[in-house]
């Protein structure tokens, strides 16, 4: 079973009235009315031997990871996280000091952007460590960016780069964007946003297939990150990691061209933001290459398969 | 390590502005300040092996318990849900079928209580199926009622019947007692309220604690339910499973002797609603015997330990 298999098929299960559930399944965060409020709302799991390795990276990283994969949703819709809650279901014969240093690490990610874990549930079980989180974010002031929001001739724009999170800790230790996100989203008309999860391809891939839109992206524009492998006899060193290794957290979005051009000249966050392609009419997404040449770019993101 | 002894610490790290997180960790449910309004959020995981057997039960099950028991949870508050999120980890090698029914059995519960599930992740692994889901809820008019709020006095009532619920497919297919809630917290003063998911005596001692009073329970006035076991030499067959079972979804809530009157003599809602003892003043519990002994009772609710 693919998991973007079962996805589909659960949007397709759901039917909502848009006043009462603006944004369902498909988005980094769902969007629900909530009196005169709406409630931006993201669940994400940390599970030993698929998001961390427990022997390797200890507990404090993988509840760490926990909480600040879930904000890196919230920065998705460039929302204002406010709350979290989290079960954790540990391993039996775990002890009170790891379950305190799991607790920790979602604090050290929560108490950072002003998202207190709030509840909780602990249970026992003879199996691996697997860790939920929930966040509650709001707009406040900012209206959320969804995936679905990209035009034909919009800048692409990643923060950041990416490739190779897993040959280092970074896929454990990166920052989420929150404050980023909200920085641009406020000073910049963003049509789609989404964070840097699958892979740059995949999650460009998303952007386009709920957008009803094409990308085309510059290779040699893309900013790879020291981390990522260089393979032999790549045309760019690093670009295949750059392009699927996926974990990076970085923010992916598109604005128009006028507005990405006075985006660039400005350096109104600390971190680097750079112009990587441009959406296309139509489907498909095409990957300019160094030599000129333009070949089918494939969502070749990290997807688990069972 | 002892489930308890870590939730006891974490509440002791948790130190909230009352403004903001008026319920923080140790209740049913959070409550968190959010704009004009409150959000009530409960989350809670259904483990294969701990809270079902996925070969037994199947997934369809398995999917409902994990929605039903965070909307006991919500019950138990008194409060009106709203929506929901889920996380799956699924076994590697489930199919698209199982999936399919765990999320049926997500939407089965949510849907009776107009609580839709909006998002969620989905992820594979090589350990047994996990579920966790996070329900929001909102006051809706009705104050959340707490497990603190017991008073030296007050009558302990409890709706339906206790024990033995693992000894049938009830742990699977209570109907969380949200209604009943919403109509017993509206028309009486609830001073204290629970859902009896650790045991009779456990949750008993669960209010006592936050409440900072004893109780006292007439061990021939605990409705014992028909799946609960009689062992032989009982003096009150079936009674230790009714106070140490769990697991079945009842509400056990306190209010003034003048308040439970008024209550047990009208039929407010479907279910039956016994009053089984009185809230004293000081710590502990005591079980009044069928031959008028009383002697202490233990929180001898289910408890994993590790």
């Amino acid at each position: 079973m693919r998991e973007s298999e079962f996805i589909e098929w659960i949007r397709s299960q759901s039917q909502f009235d848009p006043d009462i559930v603006p944004v369902g399944p498909g988005d980094d965060c769902a969007v629900i009315t909530f009196g005169t409020e709406r409630l931006i709302v993201t669940t994400d799991q940390v599970l030993d031997g698929v998001h961390f390795r427990l022997a390797d990276h200890g507990p404090q990283a993988a509840g760490r990871k926990g909480m600040a994969r879930n904000l890196s949703d919230v920065a998705a819709m460039a929302a204002a996280p406010f709350g979290a809650v989290a079960t954790v279901a540990l391993s039996r014969g775990d002890s009170l000091d790891q379950a305190q240093a799991i607790y920790r690490g979602l604090r050290s990610a929560g108490d950072e952007f002003n998202c207190p874990v709030v509840g909780g549930d602990v249970a026992v079980w003879d199996s691996p460590l697997a860790i939920t989180v929930t966040v509650f974010a709001r707009p406040d002031g900012i209206e959320p960016v969804l995936r679905s929001g990209a035009e034909a001739g919009d800048a692409i724009c990643l923060t950041g780069a990416v490739g190779g999170a897993w040959r280092t800790r970074r896929h454990l230790q990166f920052t989420p964007r929150v404050r980023e996100a909200r920085v641009l989203a406020d000073q910049h008309h963003l049509h789609a946003m989404i964070d840097v999860s699958d892979g740059l391809a995949a999650d460009l891939g998303h952007i386009c297939t709920a957008s009803g839109v094409g990308a085309q992206l510059r290779g040699n524009a893309v900013p790879i990150h020291p981390d990522a492998e260089r393979q032999g006899g790549e045309d760019q060193p690093g670009l295949a990691a750059a392009l699927g290794d996926g974990e990076d957290y970085e923010l992916l979005f598109t604005l128009s061209a006028d507005e990405a051009q006075s985006l660039l000249k400005r350096r109104a966050v600390d971190v680097s933001v750079t112009h990587i392609g441009v959406i296309t009419e139509g489907a498909g997404m095409m990957l300019i290459c160094p030599d000129g040449t333009s070949r089918s770019l494939a969502s070749t993101g990290w997807e688990h398969q069972t």
